[in-house]
């Protein structure tokens, strides 16, 4: 783990600490409401729940639950069992991208699919769906639920538009943005507005935790489009390359292409859009982003969707809250510097 | 079309015209919200859900919210909503069992994902899910929502159950109809609690209905499997033997398995166990079924299921519209005789 690698992880935990046990509580939650009488569910939604992932985004509900005032255990859980809906959604999009995707590797272990196959991440990302839903309507916030049913639209819909770019160079920025809005920053933005929510925040506070969620997203995919041609594999933990492979139209893709010379984008054309790739073009792909700095300009325009991000917390006073969610913001963009 | 056949889709018929516009109204309301910026979703949902299906499940809707006094189109829409809301969720499954079962057929048609591929058919699903719970949050009945979120996660269990009891023999009847109770009966049951709910029957109609829903399902399903075996091609409208060629275990299976000698238990275990199959063997295996009255079982199975699913119906008094739900209860039964 390489210095800003650990210093994100330092402002994640230094958050966690102010949940004072809420992330402890939503991981008994999750893992309570996995059960079920068939075992493959709990088995397979184990392997992917509880590998170890960072919790961003249930952690966004419970902190921005408590930045709104919510009174936390002692006042009641909701906000809890709903950021345990939030990682589940997160958790069945991770078990149909596997499908999607043939991702060998995913947090450092062998995915899903690799060891249970296509059919089982199918149907228990969609059991996972289903009790997200179910929590949700124990809860009985309507509000909750038109704010995450919505994103969840978006999410597919974001996914949908990415398998429409696949291998397609003449993708726009703004249309890669708008996959990058549907498929991560959606669940983000909602995520936050659901803590808005369950503190009965429904007006200004929600509006400018949707606007700091989805800016928050945006920074997060552009920097995780970056790592996969820029990280150690030991540090991200997962495999370096997986979007170069796929044909994944991605930030440092298109402008390494817009950039390039005439034989670098026949390059470009080859690999990512007949797919046809040798051994030795990875490591000239990430020559080329060197080159003309894609990697470099993806991750500056990450930063400047942190910064909006981050002023948009500034609706919301001084609070150690707050300044643990600057941090991260701040960290999420870092970890790729 | 044979005779059977014939008659089934007359008692359907039957049903629709007392609906009076019910379910050309619910057609509209799919169609409306099928609607996405992204071009692939509605072009793929249309092959689906526009492919010329029986919208049995929104009819039983439809017909039980009538039923139940709800007072249908001068009165509200919410049925016809919430009826599009259940053909979406049935349609979800659909898509992701042509992921799970690779289906060549289905409706005759070429599957969605025989022309779009595993991943959209992956992600069209997830969007229509989303879309459903969209749907159901407009229309704001938490009991709604708890019956449907209940139903959906049922389903996957019902799946999930019937991918760990594939290609074993040793599976139970029990454990075989706790897969039809999930993976059919379930929305078949909700579909028909929903018409309860919406018309404000909360408690006895509800309940009958529920239990109505369940065992039409059912011997649905059953009937189904032995048409998987029995059919002829162009009436079923899907490829004969797809059951076999998956190894799936069906209550056919089971009983040609457990009434055979051992010549033909050695027959199944290749066939189905070891899924070694050569050209002649779905004819060797309907023949063996003939032999052991395993498709008659299967029917008379059903048809008790069927018997308990109508005497549920007598908790409503007699009506044209309980008069053609006992038709079409019979005529479930009756297309594969």
């Amino acid at each position: 783990m390489d210095v800003a690698e650990a210093r994100a992880e330092d402002a994640l935990n230094a958050l966690v600490r102010l949940l004072d046990g809420d992330l402890e509580a939503c991981n008994r939650t999750i893992v309570a409401h996995m059960a079920s009488q068939v075992p493959l569910i709990p088995q397979l939604a184990a392997h992917i729940v509880a590998a170890g992932g960072k919790r961003l985004r249930p952690l966004l509900t419970l902190a921005t639950a408590r930045l709104c005032g919510y009174p936390g255990t002692t006042g009641g859980m909701r906000h809890v069992k709903l950021a345990a809906c939030v990682e589940f959604i997160h958790t069945a999009t991770l078990l149909h991208d596997d499908v999607v995707d043939e991702s060998v590797l995913r947090r450092g272990l062998a995915s899903a699919n690799a060891v249970f196959g296509n059919k089982a991440s199918v149907l228990v990302g969609d059991f996972l769906f289903a009790r997200a839903f179910q929590l949700m309507v124990e809860d009985g916030s309507l509000a909750v639920l038109g704010v995450l049913s919505a994103a969840a639209a978006t999410i597919a819909e974001g996914e949908v538009l990415q398998l429409a770019t696949q291998n397609d160079l003449s993708t726009s920025e703004e249309r890669y943005l708008d996959v990058v809005k549907g498929k991560t920053a959606a669940l983000f933005s909602a995520a936050c507005q659901v803590g808005a929510l369950v503190a009965d925040r429904p007006g200004r506070e929600a509006a400018a935790l949707a606007e700091f969620g989805l800016n928050l997203g945006i920074a997060f995919q552009l920097v995780d489009d970056a790592l996969d041609y820029a990280a150690d594999q030991t540090v991200l933990g997962k495999t370096i390359g997986d979007d170069f492979r796929e044909g994944k139209i991605t930030l440092p893709v298109l402008v390494a292409f817009q950039r390039g010379d005439a034989a670098e984008c026949e390059f470009w054309r080859r690999t990512i859009e007949t797919g046809e790739q040798t051994e030795a073009d990875l490591d000239r792909a990430v020559h080329l982003m060197e080159r003309r700095g894609a990697i470099r300009a993806t991750i500056d325009r990450a930063a400047r969707f942190a910064v909006t991000a981050k002023q948009a917390l500034m609706t919301f006073s001084d609070d150690p809250l707050r300044g643990a969610l600057l941090d991260v913001t701040d960290y999420t963009v870092s970890r790729a510097r």
